[in-house]
């Protein structure tokens, strides 16, 4: 499809005249940029079980489109015939990757919509799919927006940021969480540098994260996960902004492994840990990261992935918890689209949610 | 050549009656155990070079034992001729790797052998390269025994102990200096669990360290560098041991790249951080880190090696920094052969060396 500038082109677009979704081909990354077209239910289930599509805010987003366009080709003679084929093709989608929050959440919302409208001609029930489906992709790039601004109001220019994983725009649809400081910062002349942990197992921040700040023209180091101390020892990092999975309400934070490491070296060092949150992945349910489910998965990827042979002796235990905890002893602020809570996050939570639901209401 | 016990062979060993040297070959692992066996003087410099043996004791043991068989095939009829050859091959084998101190230094050793019997005949003195090239060999098995008899002191039955990189038999002859105390521990029956980091860039936790604890019959874990956190959240590290590349006189330490993020970890946790280090590596004339000069490696160990195809964007600045140094205040101890040194490290150090100095003398 010639060049792409990724950092001009949405992680998920919808192409109505089309009836197709339109996504950035994330395992391709960073050799080889390609846009994939999603047309049919079996090629949207694809992208997102495979990860052609990944992070949970792009996941939500390319699940609504997704559905909008097979909506689009249902039968418009009956409701009941509608929404029979509308929950099968909602049930596969789901069906995808269970454990991503935004997947189920973005669905059921479009479930919502046809619920709301069912009184009304299918016509006008997909007219009212395809504007939920623009709401909750430009809710997405909004709130990332707010991210950055809040965001940015934490770094001065010339200052040195590292991140961990990618909660950057190709895990969303625009901007990134964690990123989107950074790309405020960028636009407002900042200067900044920026280092990248490369993110063992799956490497997001050496394949996405290093990838999309460097296309973008910001000033980017790569590092090993092992050498965080050393440029935090060297003065070179001023702040450390990463994304999130899940927050308790006392402010504890499930993200990326490695995340609660990045947060330790940064305490030894007096460096300041952000941790980027929509409010949709706040959880005030969760009282302590404690009961927060820690995924395990295959040591294969330790010990085969990516490589040219296996870099492990055969049959060693491998332990490989996709995400950890972070205490929020550790944390220094926790920036969402409604302003940047802090200690004690038990008080500042709750309000982040009084102002967001003064807002919505 | 058949199955290799690794643990019951030498990584280094001196094949007198072949004229060879015979190595374990460290490019091949875990996957290929192979020996190899080193009779030409290429084939020595080869095999330093290309790392195939490594590790600073191993890598001296190794020169010391070249130089003796390559000795034993030059001119034995006058000293001048035989002096002539030995200091040219002596030159040669020592620019294999300028960094890597042991290397001169056994080879310094080797050369003060030859002046010290420069008056006797050149058979005696090849005679007397033999005592010092097997000498040095047997006085490095001697040193990692104690480190390990010292270090276990530290530790109790069912600890668990984590370690970074190989400072493992693989790096020594035997026992190695980080692993001999897991080692002393196995035989006295004290079924440790251990994790090991898998050490990026050059994984030499994953490739050699995994390797020859799972196959002595440890309880081997291998993680990923930024899971560090999470094991000792868990609770499951009593104890941190890893080798060093140099002490400074203040206890400062410079080792594998992530060794600090190790430490500042485990200050988080509480869990001590023991330093396995031979008096030869400790220098009383760096008086601090910060004195301590990093050596910096190229970027494609990061992005490229061991890869299908290279996993980050082109030209994005890379940082690898192959040492960082640990604070002294992060670190519970240094088992040297002498004993184990406790802050303040500028007197305990010292103490070492007035008993290593009376032992001698």
């Amino acid at each position: 499809m010639g060049t792409i500038d990724i950092m001009k082109t949405d992680t998920v677009m919808l192409d109505d005249a089309n009836d197709a979704v339109v996504i950035i081909d994330q395992t391709k990354l960073p050799g080889t940029v390609d846009l994939l077209e999603l047309k049919t239910a079996q090629q949207m289930w694809d992208a997102i079980y495979l990860l052609q599509v990944r992070g949970a805010p792009a996941i939500g987003v390319a699940a609504a489109m997704s559905i909008y366009v097979l909506a689009k080709g249902m039968p418009r003679d009956s409701f009941d015939s509608f929404y029979k084929e509308f929950t099968e093709k909602k049930q596969y989608l789901d069906s995808a990757r269970p454990t991503a929050v935004n997947l189920s959440w973005a669905l059921k919302r479009m479930d919502l919509c046809v619920q709301a409208h069912r009184e009304e001609p299918v016509d006008e029930i997909i007219e009212a799919l395809h504007r939920e489906a623009v709401a909750i992709r430009n809710e997405d790039v909004e709130v990332c927006k707010k991210i950055g601004e809040y965001g940015v109001s934490l770094i001065k220019p010339g200052d040195g940021v590292l991140t961990h994983c990618n909660a950057g725009k190709l895990a969303t649809v625009q901007f990134g969480t964690a990123t989107a400081p950074i790309y405020v910062a960028e636009e407002k002349g900042y200067h900044l540098r920026v280092f990248c942990d490369e993110t063992r197992p799956l490497l997001q921040g050496a394949r996405l994260t290093a990838f999309e700040l460097q296309e973008s023209g910001v000033d980017t180091t790569l590092i090993c996960d092992n050498m965080s101390a050393m440029v935090m020892k060297n003065g070179w990092v001023n702040a450390v902004f990463v994304g999130c999975d899940r927050v308790a309400a006392n402010g504890d934070t499930a993200n990326k492994i490695g995340t609660s490491v990045v947060a330790a070296v940064a305490k030894q060092y007096g460096v300041p840990v952000y941790i980027c949150a929509p409010t949709s992945t706040i959880d005030m349910n969760t009282p302590t990261g404690d009961d927060i489910v820690i995924e395990q998965r295959k040591p294969e990827e330790v010990a085969e992935m990516w490589y040219k042979e296996r870099m492990a002796p055969k049959n060693v235990k491998i332990f490989n918890p996709a995400f950890d905890v972070t205490d929020h002893s550790l944390i220094a602020g926790i920036v969402t689209e409604y302003g940047v809570a802090t200690a004690p996050y038990t008080e500042s939570l709750k309000e982040i949610f009084d102002k967001k639901n003064k807002v919505i209401n």
